[in-house]
């Protein structure tokens, strides 16, 4: 190595070209996505057979990427911002949440401490703050309280709703044990969980990770119709296990399941909670965004009084670009509590006076990007009139399914619709038993998944199968409704010829 | 609402001609940047004073966001790319992971499931199979073998290391429990966990998270010059809790300690885990990419033939944009076995038939963003020969700065260099005592970080501190090097006058 090869680094004006050549590459993109199959029709292994993964030896052009994106990767993706995207629920993008997701890419800076960015972290402290209000938490929940003092609680961002409620349950069983779980571990057998049969595989997930296991977690009943835990039967199931002698730590509510979207009776079952001392935890992950509508205010209804965590994600629902999960707690000691470590490497004046917030110890990670700027920039961006206008947008476009749905004898509501989610499933009446139904439940969205004009999910309640069409694609148009209900109802004569 | 109003999303050409402005941002930034103060210099709560978070009415334009990052953002960072951040290790964001990641925002695929998106895993699988043998790890950690038959390990992308210990953690455990401990939960006081003192934070991170408890983590002395662990100490900890009835689980060592980037002696290590059984999780974060260098492969040597798993972040040195932190495993059932949980809204004909990896049961969440995308537009953009020039340059620089440290009696090394970083403090001879010349230490290193001419951070063995001086970033130059030193002797000049 006497002579020294320079990495070739792109100059100012290389980095200016390309990025402009990629975000040309984006907008097309966004222009054709419509005209693509939503769901990708690649068999197992095509994709992977088709790229070099091989690291060349030397430098590539920015255009020979872009050629194998186009040629080997395209055909090979299922397009979430497409506008017939209707599985799942919908995670958009957006031009605002790219730009600043962009912004935070070329600072680079990585928010561990405070004292590694001060910005990083206190423009998230500010944005949370404000965002916990928009959304009718209170400032129970924020940094600094409405009279300007220091809160007990406060927000941070997440990547995933996964890691929120995975870290709202440590700091539960932190709360919980005074502490013992974080240096003694947990005892087996005897803390517990609850949430409903329709909440989310990340509760037991956060079950099986903190080291409570499977069997901690109880999953309550719920109404057979709304698909509302019933709180009668959670107050059952903590009763029980408090008189066998074990430690109920935390219960889930749900605000917007990921089935068919109920919305638990957060307020009743903070009666509950508050009663016997264990920690609430909302999952709003979807749903909770619905509360910058005035209408829609009422999905948080509780959250403000009752809820010792909450969590809901703007990478879902509210234009911005993954990852982007907005997670505030009641009292941060508790949170903070479980999960902080300080190293000599990581020693600093800052964090030694108490008067900044150390995010490395709000989750499992120590770095950490740049994300507030991204919601901030999306927030701005499109104002609360904007984001209003964009969330009204599709639950009136799920009003349209659920009224094309109720019109309709072949088919039938499998839950009452939410917000932007409709569930439905063929009517068993009509001389179509039950179990033939459900058969073609399937087979009509497998079909119509197929055909690549529109991407539906599935779920089920009580052993049957239903279609969930969920709205709020930032691309979605009325038109984009009448075309994949059109689809559907030429699926259906096809499988119904008869009828 | 009987006119609803239309959200305003950028049009294709507002989002093209805004998109742009952000790039040129980006472009002066990078430019720009060498002339500000690496650490940010603002007191605790000045940026969140200026900075208004309330969400506006009305949308905002892009200028009035940047004109905002300008004017109270910038002043609040401390500037990761700039060319003499020489703290911590490099989170090196690069124009090509810039591009990358832009690409991956754009497309907003969401990789949670091999159906949801098949070429964000398949391009996963193979850009980790590549790197892992240009790694030297073999084709023991490869989704598909050298002679292309499938393989029994692999690698996944993770957002950072502390999570891949965290699940190198849970997969330890689950093989050892044969399963039981994601459905029983642990046992208290029953495993244990092992690594050198030197070893990071993390580790007891995810004891701590995983419910064994900081009692469970067995930190093992390390040699006082070379910090490396040492193994008769390892042995003879596993040993003595063995014969005290527990049950060792996991062994960490460490390939680039974060104090002074020691090496622990991995094949060695191995021999031992080999015998007992215990799972051997390598932690090379920092310095596992030198391995792309033939000259450097040594840091990887028994990774091969011994480890169950091994981590390493092309975000710090390796011009990735945060976040990518890439894991492999040699037993991928472990993992999944402790990860996966597949409700009913998951479920899907290609996760059923098992020919697919579904990466959500690879990492604590659930949904995941497109970042091989990036990882490959950034080992493509260099190529071999470009990534290696970039990791000589750091390398080269280092070596400067301990030849300068060595020529000059007030300092003394901390510790063997290793790669890119360098260890050093006051020298403790020549009249100055060890307890002045460790206050000295701390204070030449705030002196020249509250200059903003640079950004050291530092650390501590055997209870004296030591400025670390760590070297890689893309924008370094041998000229910062010197300009760095040139502050440095000055206040070494300023608080020794006499000397």
């Amino acid at each position: 190595m006497s002579e020294q090869q320079r990495a070739p680094h792109l100059s100012a004006e290389q980095f200016r070209a390309q990025a402009h050549q990629v975000v040309d590459w984006i907008a097309d993109y966004w222009e054709s996505v419509g005209e693509r199959p939503v769901l990708s029709q690649v068999e197992p292994g095509a994709v992977a057979a088709a790229v070099d993964g091989t690291i060349p030896d030397q430098p590539e052009s920015l255009d020979a990427v872009l050629a194998d994106v186009d040629q080997h990767l395209v055909p090979g993706l299922t397009h979430w911002q497409h506008p017939r995207f209707f599985a799942y629920f919908p995670a958009n993008s957006s031009p605002a949440g790219v730009l600043g997701d962009l912004l935070s890419s070329g600072i680079g800076a990585q928010g561990m401490l405070w004292a590694t960015s001060p910005a990083v972290t206190e423009l998230e402290q500010v944005v949370l703050d404000q965002l916990a209000r928009a959304l009718g938490l209170s400032d129970a929940f924020c940094h600094l309280r409405d009279d300007g003092s220091p809160g007990a609680g406060g927000g941070v961002i997440q990547d995933t709703a996964s890691t929120a409620t995975f870290t709202a349950l440590l700091a539960a069983l932190h709360r919980a044990t005074g502490g013992r779980a974080r240096t003694e571990g947990v005892e087996q057998g005897r803390y517990t969980v609850y949430a409903s049969t329709q909440a989310h595989s990340s509760l037991q997930k956060a079950a099986m990770m903190s080291g409570l296991g499977e069997r901690a977690v109880r999953l309550v009943d719920v109404d057979p119709w709304t698909q509302q835990l019933d709180v009668d039967r959670l107050r059952e199931a903590i009763e029980a296990d408090v008189a066998a002698g074990r430690v109920p730590v935390m219960v889930q509510a749900c605000v917007g399941t990921t089935g068919t979207g109920a919305v638990d009776p957060v307020a009743a079952i903070g009666e509950v909670t508050r009663r016997h001392g264990v920690w609430l935890h909302v999952d709003a992950a979807w749903a909770g965004v619905a509360a910058l509508c005035p209408e829609h205010a009422w999905v948080n209804e509780g959250v403000a009084e009752l809820a010792d965590s909450y969590v809901t994600n703007p990478h879902k629902w509210l234009l911005t670009t993954f990852d982007c999960s907005t997670f505030w707690v009641r009292d941060r000691s508790a949170l903070v509590g479980a999960l902080s470590i300080l190293p000599e490497y990581l020693r600093n004046p800052a964090t030694e006076s108490g008067a900044v917030v150390d995010y490395r110890d709000w989750h499992p990670q120590l770095g950490r990007r740049f994300r507030a700027l991204k919601l901030w920039t999306v927030l701005r961006s499109y104002g609360l009139s904007g984001l209003r206008a964009h969330l009204r947008a599709g639950i009136a476009q799920a009003a349209r399914v659920a009224e094309l749905v109720d019109a309709d004898p072949r088919l039938e509501l499998a839950a009452p619709p939410v917000l932007g989610l409709v569930s439905f499933r063929l009517a068993s009446s009509d001389g179509l038993g039950a179990g033939r139904a459900d058969q073609l439940t399937r087979e009509v969205m497998d079909r119509v998944n197929a055909s690549g004009a529109a991407y539906l999910s599935h779920g089920q309640v009580a052993g049957r199968p239903f279609v969930r069409w969920a709205c709020g694609g930032w691309r979605t148009g009325a038109e984009d409704v009448e075309q994949t209900w059109a689809e559907l109802d030429r699926t259906l004569t096809e499988l119904l010829p008869t009828r």
